[in-house]
């Protein structure tokens, strides 16, 4: 772990970057998410680092609630690594990154899609009362605390627990 | 810069975390977009890190396209940073960091809104076929080059250049 890099930041985002911890830790939640890597060999094979950095990166994710570590269903002496639901809802922030990436740097070799005749899906910003995509131009910032009943409502809806 | 970290992944997503560089750059966009900061001293007392490495910080984004570095209006003698539209582009993948932390870690301090009533918007997965947001439990990986003729309308629109 690289620590509380970010100290002194009242700032989800900078909350969520320090709890994925180092960079690495979204490569394993994109094969482990989107390329159905679940094994200590399959990510090794996939990312190329070396097995002692993989070993805590695994470890760190396990400890972090990012990943569960469990029993491989038909080789107990081997063990998968399964996104939890905490790690499950990391995908919009690394299809918001690859998108950002294709337009950006260039384009990759993946595209995300959904449904039997791959329709092809890109991040939006939604607004729950407008049921419309926002365009991020018109997106501002206001304390939590003023969201008004209207936001306290689609907090719930994002917050079930 | 931390250099290629992900030498040998073919992929847009660590090229994203690549280009933004080290961790501080997501937080300086983030008060450059969100904060309306852009001088020198407003990034420094906003994030307390250490003015060479601020300097350094800003150069790289400047070089890689994420900052424009300009003469400040009426104080010629300073100097802004703001966003380019490949910065300005990276909204996205704040705005899901901060959602995903506000679950996930604690609920932090702001929220994201729109319009004159403060709807709170939230990330999503958008079809453009299907005009509705996409759950990321239904979303999956394709080769770009699979892309239907629908995905490369969609592509199109996303990348105008």
């Amino acid at each position: 772990m690289l620590g509380h890099l970010y100290e002194g930041q009242d700032c989800s985002a900078a909350r969520a970057l320090e709890l994925m911890g180092e960079r690495w830790s979204l490569l394993i939640l994109r094969d482990a998410l989107f390329g159905g890597r679940a094994r200590f060999s399959e990510f090794q094979a996939s990312l190329g680092i070396a097995p002692n950095i993989l070993t805590k990166r695994l470890n760190d994710m396990v400890a972090s609630g990012l990943l569960a570590k469990r029993a491989h269903p038909s080789r107990p002496d081997q063990y998968v690594y399964e996104p939890t639901e905490m790690g499950r809802e990391v995908a919009p922030i690394i299809i918001a990154l690859t998108t950002w990436g294709d337009r950006w740097v260039r384009p990759g070799p993946v595209a995300f899609a959904h449904g039997a005749d791959c329709h092809e899906i890109r991040p939006a910003l939604w607004c729950a009362t407008c049921q419309d995509a926002v365009d991020a131009a018109d997106v501002y910032v206001i304390p939590s605390s003023e969201a008004g009943a209207t936001s306290a409502h689609n907090r719930r809806a994002l917050s079930p627990r």
